[in-house]
């Protein structure tokens, strides 16, 4: 019989957990989707992570014993070489939850674990938008900013399982910056997440004086009537306020951009998450991070040509992730797929 | 005849070159020293590296066939993959300067090559203030302000060799930042460097009311006659004036140091350089790190009792460096020895 050469990759989501095969190419069957019901404690939540699994494996017509190994994901705050989810803030009453073990135990395949934004950002470099490259840095940017760094084949898990929690990164020194969910002030995410961007939008509004779509949302508070897409499709669309505050989120999102550059030069930074979505306001990332980040010689730039070198490596790559919510199963089969020396 | 079990680690700087044989416990031999005299050219460079290896070997009373490898580290713009010198500011007409290549087949050994601050921060890893570490960043405040970052037994390299550049991470943003040497503004280079400390100590004094020991050099643009040591000294013997400055260089080191938190998460935060030996400013720097830093579950928190555990890491640990000079030449060798294995 040929080894098992199919991994199965589970996303612990706070609504739903999303379970597929995937194979060495980074290809995934058809996904298995289980509510979580994390209300019904953490028992219950394990066993569905199990059940979710199954389901995947048994949808795609092949049993365990097709199984290499077992990669699981979750969001909240972990111990990652413990393998345990600490005390998620949307799993109210679950505390050093031990996923790895329960589920090594459960189906006796080596089991890899990881946060959730790190798993995203390994399929990411693995078959995504860093496919090739050496070194990836993510940013997703949704009711949060999550993010992500992953070097060689390394994730930087971090000493306290922090590494790469760059919604927290500073964009403006405390004295002076927006406050962050985490009571700091300064950090990215008070400035770019959907709900800072709603808020600057706010603020941009009430001293706007020209035209702009965004004005009949001035004092509409649901955010399923007014939210960051609405300002994206507008400013694609020319509205010149909603321009204004994409651009500023451009800028910022580029200043903690930079900041990654700074301790890790990576060769690809990937955006992620619906409302990023916008060509122009990649390009706008792009263009700041260029004008602001730290010069290296690459084989394009005039200092390259005086060297005479053609074969320095290309400036850092601005680009969309690809996955979509794929990319947090497909992560986690490529961190079990690793476990197992492929 | 037992394999050989020692390296040689040479660090190359502007004025001179220094190489020590070092062992497996990162213990070095008395150090070589000879004139870097980089105005004679790149070919003599090369030639003057090999010396010094060889100066050292037998000054250790060895000879090469005792040396399992060799390693190399050295300033400026470099490829390091390619183990090239691009084109060190400090070495006016040197090149492309193939370092790695020359020196192993000058001497037939495995050869190490890597940036002086990653080689330092090695070092430190290795055998000093991040000895038993998992991960480690360093700041050393110069010159420049110059950072590496240690993750496991590798060096954050990044995909231009400019992994680390720890200096030009930004603290401020680039409307109101102070101008750095890179063109950029808000670097932390423009805030922490020796003539960075000594420009913010003028300003500082332009509006001082108060008695200060400072006063007297208001007007003394000799770096000889005022600099940093001479703040840091003040502040430690008490000037209120002095400490101000110094506590604001705390506050903007420990902002930049927050920011490789949100990327790294590491273990160790180690700080070189001959300024900054003060126990006051290393008490400054973290006690701001830990107020503006991403808060995460410790073993001493409140939130780690609640959780009962009491085996969760401890808060990240700000230390001084403490290899000092010999942490170039010790980190080279340390790369080296991971070259053959080891």
């Amino acid at each position: 019989m040929p080894a098992a050469v199919k991994y199965v990759g589970l996303d612990v989501g706070g609504t739903t957990m999303k379970a597929a095969v995937v194979d060495d190419t980074g290809t995934a069957s058809k996904v298995a989707t289980l509510d979580t019901n994390s209300e019904r404690g953490q028992e219950a939540g394990l066993k569905t992570m199990c059940d979710t699994i199954e389901l995947a494996v048994k949808s795609a017509g092949l049993t365990m014993a097709d199984i290499a190994a077992v990669g699981v994901a979750t969001p909240g705050l972990m111990d990652i070489p413990a393998g345990l989810i600490l005390d998620p803030p949307n799993f109210p009453g679950w505390k050093n939850v031990p996923v790895r073990d329960y589920i090594q135990k459960a189906f006796g395949k080596p089991t890899a674990y990881q946060n959730d934004a790190n798993a995203a950002a390994f399929g990411e470099k693995w078959v995504g938008a860093g496919k090739g490259a050496r070194s990836l840095v993510m940013f997703t940017l949704g009711t949060g900013v999550g993010g992500a760094v992953v070097v060689g084949d390394t994730v930087i898990e971090g000493e306290h399982s922090h590494g790469g929690e760059l919604g927290h990164l500073r964009i403006e020194p405390p004295n002076i910056g927006r406050r962050c969910g985490c009571g700091a002030r300064g950090c990215l995410e008070a400035y770019a997440s959907a709900s800072s961007v709603v808020d600057r939008a706010r603020e941009e509004l009430a001293s706007w004086r020209g035209h702009t779509e965004l004005k009949q949302y001035q004092t509409v508070f649901d955010q399923k009537q007014f939210n960051a897409e609405i300002i994206f499709k507008a400013a694609d669309a020319g509205d010149e306020c909603a321009r204004k505050v994409v651009d500023d989120t451009a800028y910022f999102l580029a200043l903690g951009a930079c900041s990654t550059i700074a301790v890790a030069d990576p060769e690809v930074i990937a955006i992620g998450g619906g409302m990023a979505k916008s060509k122009q306001f990649l390009a706008k990332v792009d263009e700041y991070i260029r004008r602001f980040g730290l010069p290296y010689p690459t084989q394009t730039d005039r200092y390259a040509k005086a060297l005479g070198r053609t074969d320095l490596p290309a400036p850092v790559k601005v680009v969309f992730a690809q996955l979509g919510e794929t990319a947090g199963y497909i992560g986690a089969a490529g961190c079990a797929r690793l476990l197992v020396g492929k």
